[in-house]
This record gives structure tokens, sequence and C-alpha cells, in this order.
């Protein structure tokens, strides 16, 4: 006779239910992480060593859906645009999860091999290595903080009585934009990317 | 005789609180607050209208730091820049209030006057109403990701043995630049202006 199975542990069913409490409630416990999963607490260190190595597996699956350029290409623009907007779209799925992750020194190979195209891409295009690390995080920064955006509410500002013209019409004009935070993000990566490619002439 | 004073509840001290509560931990509910305060949630009550208000308060605190230029000034990027170089240094504090600022609709009004001189300095340089919209989206996503990266640890990422030369080498040069993140936000700053400043011409 066939026993009820009990769910197994493993180390992605622990990043998935970690990642449900960080969208929740932005952070995660052990204990909670263990109720969750209907575990012991110290269960769960058969899987992991604590609570960084979850950290470093949640990181990784927001990171997985990151597409890299296949083999070689000639245009580093191209490789750092491709990698921005997956990134992007990835990390407006878990905004909550964004300061849990920067908060910690990144350790998980499947983002590090993100960040080693990015670096590829940047020696390409001639940037020296500590500017190389600048460009690096420009784009993180400004792809994170778009992510934000792009989970903000509909209404992103409400303006008062107090409001100055300027700003009254920029919100008429441009929040209810169809796809308002994609074409921000957009627009922005290729200023940024532009203005890289000026600073290598 | 003096009796011991009782501190007293106000909307400061409730938002002070509640800050740290979210510093430490990302969130906070309005138990956990009247619990710090030494208060009762009811009492809460008395002060400000629930959650949603708190959080306008802990975003007006953030935003109060931020130095806007005194009277007209013809230069639309220094505008631009003192606030964005402010609003950086102040939010850099506190990485862990940004998504929880982010998911809300801004409604505060020591904030929406920071809009209201964005929008302005955006008109002048002659953006019309939609792309001020998203000039000043850029901005902001730039500078709130920037901010995160500012309060991330001193080892931002730790190579593997898998990792590429073109990154280690980055890392070797730029991780340990004093001020690192502070050069990162400034050139990627000056990045943007440039662009945006192009774009009107």
């Amino acid at each position: 006779m066939a026993r009820p199975t009990k769910p197994k542990l493993s180390t992605e069913a622990i990043a998935v239910a970690a990642l449900s409490l960080v969208d929740a409630q932005g952070e995660f416990t052990l204990p909670q992480l263990a109720k969750t999963l209907n575990v012991t607490p110290s269960s769960l260190y058969n899987h992991v060593s604590g609570k960084d190595e979850i950290i470093e597996l949640m990181r990784g699956r927001a990171m997985a859906a990151i597409s890299l350029p296949s083999g070689e290409t000639e245009d580093w623009q191209a490789t750092v645009r491709q990698i921005a907007i997956s990134y992007w779209q990835s990390y407006s799925q878990h905004p909550r999860l964004i300061p849990l992750l920067t908060s910690h020194t990144v350790r998980d190979r499947t983002t590090l091999r993100v960040y080693d195209a990015l670096a590829e891409a940047f020696a390409r295009a001639g940037f020296p290595p500590a500017d190389r690390l600048h460009a690096i995080t420009i784009i993180d920064s400004f792809v994170l903080g778009s992510a934000m955006d792009a989970a903000a509410p509909k209404v992103v500002w409400e303006a008062d009585e107090s409001s100055g013209a300027e700003f009254t019409e920029a919100l008429a004009a441009g929040l209810d934009v169809e796809q308002r935070a994609r074409r921000s993000f957009e627009m922005g990566l290729e200023l940024i990317l532009k203005g890289l490619a000026q600073t290598r002439r």
C-alpha cells in the first residue's frame, strides 16, 4: 500500500518559499520558513547552511531568468541591452527582494555568469578594469531602480493643490501612457548606453 | 511634585519608530509599532489614519533632507544634479525603506515639492509634459538603485574560480576604490544629464 508521501524538502522548495515570504513582507526568518514548509527549523539545515545561502538561492532564481546573448557578438551595446532588459523584467516581479539582495555579497554562480557577460562586453568596448566596474554598477543601479518603478502602483504620484503646473501637466500627459515604466526604462537605458559609448571615443 | 512624564505620542515619534523598524526588518506592522512606542495600537489612530499615512510620514522625513536650489537658476542641469545628490545621500541611509515607498502612491507634500522642482527644471530644459515625466522617472530610478548600491557591503561581488578575467580584473581594480559607490553614482548621473541635454538639442 502506498503511504501518503511527505513533500520532499529541497533547496529549490526552500528558495521558492522564502521568495514568497519576501514578496509578501520584505523579509523572512528561518522559523517562518520552516513553518511555511511544514518542517522543523533544524531540518532546513540539512539542505542549506543558513540565511545567507537562502538569499543566494533566491538571487540565483531571479537571475536564472536572464537571457545571455549566445556566442560572441561584436556589438557590446546589444549584449548589455539584452541583459539589462531581461534583468529588469525578472526583478520587477520581486521588488521587495531587491534591497535584501543588494545588502548581501553576490556569491551565486548563476548571478556571477551575468556579471561575467557584462564585464566581457565592457572590456570589448574598451573600458579599463576600474571603469568597467563603474559601467557595470551604473547599469545595475539603473535596472534595479527601474524595476521598482515598474512594480509601483499605476498612480505613482498624486499632485495636490500646491503642485506646480509643470508637474501636474507632466502627470496628466505621462502617467497614463501605456507601458509608462517600460518606456522610461528603455529611454534611460539608451541614454546610458550612448553616454558610455561616448566616453570610449 | 513632578510626576514622571509619559513620552508624548506625535506623528514625528510614530515616523521615527516606524523607520527604525523598516531599517531593521524591511517592514513594520501597527501592533509592532505600538509595542515599540509603548502605547496601545488604538492610540496610534489618534495621530494617524493608518499604515498608508505612516508610510507617507517616513517618505516625508527622508525627503526633508533634500536641498532644493534657492531661487531661480538658469541651469536646469545644476538643479537636477543638486536634487539627485542629496536625494541619493538621504536614501542610502535607508535602503530597505525604498521598495516600501515605491509601492505606494506619493502624496506627501515635502516629497511633491521635490518633484515640482524637478518638473520645473525639465520644463525649463524644454521637455514637453510626457517626456518630462520620463526624465523625472529616469533620474528617480537611477538615484534609488544607486542608493541601494551605496548601502551594499564593501565586497559587493565575490568572484569564484569560474569567473572570467574581464570581471576579476574589474573587481581587483575597482572594488576597493575609495568612495566607489559615490563615483559610480556621479559618473552615471553625469551620463544621464548629458544624454537628456542631447535629446533637447
